[in-house]
């Protein structure tokens, strides 16, 4: 489903094309796959003819031929129109017959191919139907997964044979399946005695074989179901965002997600970020609060997969976990306090396997939940999950793996070394400390162009689905992370501020004015957002984003210079987290929270910590090797270390104090100089 | 405390004397060790000198010469005193100078020494400060006992070590102790940061190092104390019996009980015996509110040992439990209903260790509670923690051994073999059933003797210890088991029944009589008791007995012919349980409930499950020895087997239907219709 402008701005009105056409040739231009047809006069923008033939193409930099985002193919080489700049377009794109829409004039018959547009993900992305997940093994349960389901048909007890339930059970287990030294916990025990006559000595068992600590057994019974119950076996595979927790419900008997689900994450209310979860944990039972609203998160989220896919929450018997470093403790209702005091440590990096009914999870009482390692205070079981998922710890190549969050959570390496550290960018790239900072969700401003001339922006926003169906616009409300990635490269792009972050109050342009609050920027006057108020990008708003995107860069650089060298050493960088997913390269490089690099060389991940605790739930041997990356990272301290502070107050620029290691963005700036 | 005599009847009244004193030649009796002197006349019987020098001598039978209670020793060869009958001694006691002070009279200066009176113990007789328990072997921590106290200082965390708590804690444990695995349980890690940083890095680890189960180990850590804390570790043996739980808390560093507690079990108020509260957990929500019931008591009898011991119950770190095969289950919440039915199945015999807070138990939330094995159904840990304490299982002789409570549990067997039974003999010994049987409680009639000329009974009262501080006689509210064993053998003795349990309404006596519900002995009259209604023994009372010892001898006889012998192989007679301790010998003959044999082949074995639990609590070789023992108990279903009914019906008269077999007993009965 495209987005819409919401105040589009650009071409002129269709009323004077009508009266040009009457003027001037017309030409017929066709539109692929639609089958559309317009007449047009010669001159009309490619964009205007589109607007006429009712597509809906997105042009988010409002036609300045800056975004890139309204390239179309001409067929025949391009005959009938004519491009006035390329600039967003490799030469590859260019022989193949691309053209920027905005920029492509009409002065013949032309045949234009509309590709298909780029989606507009919400942020909840996993909140929906399973689709395919591609795994980098192909699953063999026997192999790879320790969860076994085992029918039964065992001896009922007579007056000669008085053997107690469970030593009855043991007995055909061992003799049926090998199975020996079998245990079970008290609970499973204190069903035994009616499934096995409920269900007339007709059983499934759930056997947990090993686990990550015990890869030697002994096998667990998990449940004991009464009858032939094979046919399916459950897992749940979890990632504990501090703002979303998603669910992937997953057959284990073949490896397919089956469904997926997501929700913010109930904490929320108690602190938008880390720190202030862990201030509020350490205070009265803050602790106890916070573990149970995950929990609570976790169960809604677990219930809404389990209801997609038609399966009782009851019969998920596995569950593997992925979070960062605060996270996974307060789901666990471990303090969390020493985390954030000098010197950083945390109580536990590899968590012990603990039963669902310990935690209050809802699924079956005694599924084992698997928390993932992490690997040190500020470095979680999430990252630990990315690098396996990414692969990195398997290349030769080097990679830059970062994850976007309150805090940049990076690792550097290969297949032979990983190094790791966690900068604490602050919560202003999740919209927290910022004036008019929200997070990603409906009315949220997501992406912003600005029109280097006149100084007005165009926006989109996150759309209500309701007023969306209507076709109506949505007002804003806030701006979200990447709106203010967006918006803080396209001030700097535009000059609306300088390289140090002050604003240019001399443009002329009322949106740049002197507000309450010193220097600001008028993204959305009152009577187009929702609450009636200006949505404004302040001075302090500005300062809080360099300051995080400056503590990000530095951390590149530190982990770099530890092992004697700088970032042109990278061969790829790994963009994780689902905020990640929403970075828009170009602007981030603009701003210098990205290294300068061609954009061939960023892959985005998607949701790592989820794919990661995925992985894990299938296969015994990726959730080994899970527990071994997170003993291969090395972490570095920041607060150790001196380097970090000078490379921090270098990256206090636009994009850096060093421009030569941004070169695309200084060609944007000279580009723009020489504008008229 | 010696208990008093609620009706005594007997010697006449002192005034006679004074009469009689002015006639007759009077002599000087001197009492040793009080040192008190009376002046007597001739023909003074030696009790009623007692009674004059205001010494307290039980006289139980009312001074017939048939209870043996009230010898005496006679100094200088008995000279000055005359002995009417010496029955109840051997001829050792005669040797020694021993006479009984009711059949002697006075005819000469004398002097007399009171033996050390028995005492008459309350049914909670391990209710009180801690005595000394002799060990069956010299108790040494380091090799016996798998809870170990550790005191580590660890090195503090700083910005260049940032190990988590919990691998810096293992560090620690494994460079100064060579603990290597260390496990804990999540809720243990939730102390972790907190402990540590409160004691400054000097803590005290408690650790498990091994289970009955996983000899192995992994170590466990229960519990980090901290600063110094190596001086006590506390553990707790419990014994929960169907009427009565009892506690033993235990140092752990010196093997000494420190205090003791008992109180009545909670559950009584849902079923005096097991089969009404196997009924009633299987119904609603029964289960939990027996297993709550029981708990509670446990908690309370652990605070009350704990208090006398000026322990915080909380720093109890193990626990081991004692309890017979329905005890066990309804403690652990395991449905007991297989049990009652057709084949009489139980869940589990060999419970896995669990934690104190899996069950609500009020100790460290972290305790192991070690449930002992049970054998059966119908013979559980009681009876194995029984056969390990009384130590039969490494005797060469052949014992037999016996717990009677509802059910009478059998063991037969010696270093070799072993075989056991468990006769449903119902809850009459318990007070059950009988109608105004009762507990052993405050009010209950223990003991009775009856005249056998005038049918005149002598009974004794537990007494109310407020009533006894004034020297007030407390008034008989019912009977309880020893003193029901008690009345059926008087009654029997004395012919107010005859062999098949009737009453013989031809006496003349107006305590024999026809009531409402048929024949019945009055025991106590209406303005004795504390109810104001007559207390009687009825015919249907006497059936219930007799089928119940009925049903428990048949198990002797079972058991023995099942080994192709009889009773006579037998060379020690072992009586477990705490019921046991309060069985007269010579009346359980007498009715044909123990085999007649020489009383000094019986043994009273004490609270042998609390024993048992005891000795399984420190030394972990037993704790392996208990399930040991366990398997190697051959379980005898009598439901299955013909000869069991054969031998009961046999069973069902006073003592026998072969007199034979109980040649004191017919000796009795002899020398009673020789009497005028």
């Amino acid at each position: 489903m495209p987005g819409h402008l919401a105040r589009p701005i650009g071409a002129a009105p269709g009323q004077c094309y009508e009266e040009v056409r009457r003027a001037i040739a017309t030409h017929t231009v066709r539109f692929e796959p639609s089958d559309k047809v317009v007449q047009v006069p010669t001159g009309t923008l490619l964009t205007e003819a589109t607007r006429l033939a009712e597509i809906d193409l997105n042009i988010p930099c409002g036609g300045q031929g800056r975004c890139g985002r309204c390239a179309v193919i001409v067929a025949d080489g391009g005959g009938g129109v004519r491009c006035r700049s390329t600039v967003r377009l490799s030469a590859e794109d260019v022989a193949a017959g691309y053209v920027l829409a905005c920029q492509t004039v009409i002065q013949g018959d032309a045949v234009v191919t509309i590709p298909p547009q780029e989606k507009i993900e919400r942020r909840l992305v996993t909140d929906k139907t399973a689709g395919e997940i591609t795994l980098p093994f192909t699953y063999d349960p026997q192999q790879h997964q320790p969860m076994r389901l085992m029918s039964l048909t065992i001896d009922p007890p007579t007056t000669h044979d008085q053997t107690d339930d469970w030593s009855r059970l043991k007995r055909t287990m061992a003799t049926m399946f090998g199975v020996l030294d079998l245990v079970a916990d008290l609970d499973t025990l204190r069903s035994l005695a009616g499934v096995l006559r409920q269900a007339d000595w007709t059983v499934t068992a759930v056997v947990e074989a090993d686990t990550w600590d015990r890869p030697e057994g002994p096998p667990r019974l998990v449940d004991l179901l009464p009858g032939d119950r094979t046919q399916h076996l459950w897992g749940a595979a979890v990632d504990i965002g501090t703002t979303t927790v998603s669910v992937y419900l997953v057959d284990l008997l073949t490896g397919q997600v089956v469904a997926k689900a997501a929700e913010y994450n109930g904490q929320i209310r108690r602190g938008e970020d880390v720190i202030s979860r862990i201030i509020y944990a350490s205070k009265n039972d803050g602790l106890a609060e916070l573990q149970s609203l995950v929990v609570a998160t976790i169960n809604e989220v677990i219930q809404r997969a389990a209801r997609r896919a038609k399966v009782d929450p009851g019969e998920i018997h596995k569950m593997t976990v992925a979070g960062n470093s605060t996270m996974i403790p307060l789901f666990l209702g471990l303090p969390a306090e020493s985390i954030r005091l000098d010197p950083f440590v945390t109580t536990i990096n590899y968590p012990p396997p603990v039963r669902a009914s310990q935690l209050g999870i809802a699924v079956h009482p005694q599924a084992n939940v698997d928390c993932l390692p992490g690997v040190a205070s500020y470095v979680g079981a999430d990252i630990s999950a990315g690098v396996l998922g990414s692969q990195m710890c398997d290349s030769e190549a080097t990679s830059l793996f970062l994850d976007v969050g309150t805090n940049g959570e990076i690792v550097l390496g290969d297949c032979d070394w990983l190094i790791s550290c966690a900068c604490s960018a602050g919560p202003a790239f999740e919209g927290a400390g910022v004036r008019d900072g929200m997070r990603a969700s409906v009315g949220a401003i997501e992406e912003v162009w600005i029109n280097s001339q006149t100084y007005e922006p165009t926006y989109r926003v996150i759309p209500d689905p309701r007023l969306e169906a209507k076709g109506q616009p949505t007002p804003p409300r806030g701006i979200c992370g990447s709106g203010l990635i967006s918006l803080l490269a396209e001030t700097f792009i535009t000059g609306v501020i300088d390289k140090a972050g002050n604003p240019n109050l001399h443009t002329g342009s009322p949106r740049i004015r002197q507000g309450e609050h010193g220097p600001e920027y008028v993204v959305a006057w009152e009577g187009e957002t929702e609450h009636g108020r200006d949505i404004v990008f302040s001075k302090v708003d500005v300062d809080n984003l360099i300051r995080a995107k400056a503590a990000i860069y530095a951390g590149f650089t530190v982990l770099a210079q530890s092992v004697g060298t700088d970032l042109s050493m990278v061969d790829q960088v790994l963009i994780g987290g689902s905020f990640g997913q929403y970075i828009n390269i170009e602007k981030a490089i603009q701003i210098g929270l990205l290294p300068d690099m061609p954009w061939e060389k960023f892959r985005f991940m998607g949701n790592t910590a989820l794919q990661g605790a995925l992985l894990a739930l299938l296969n015994r041997g990726v959730r080994r090797q899970v527990a071994e990356v997170a003993r291969r990272i090395t972490y570095l301290e920041l607060s150790a270390d001196n380097t970090f502070f000078d490379a921090f107050t270098s990256a206090l620029f636009l994009p850096h104090t060093d421009l030569t290691s941004f070169p695309s963005v200084a060609e944007v700036l000279a580009s723009r100089e020489d504008e008229p």
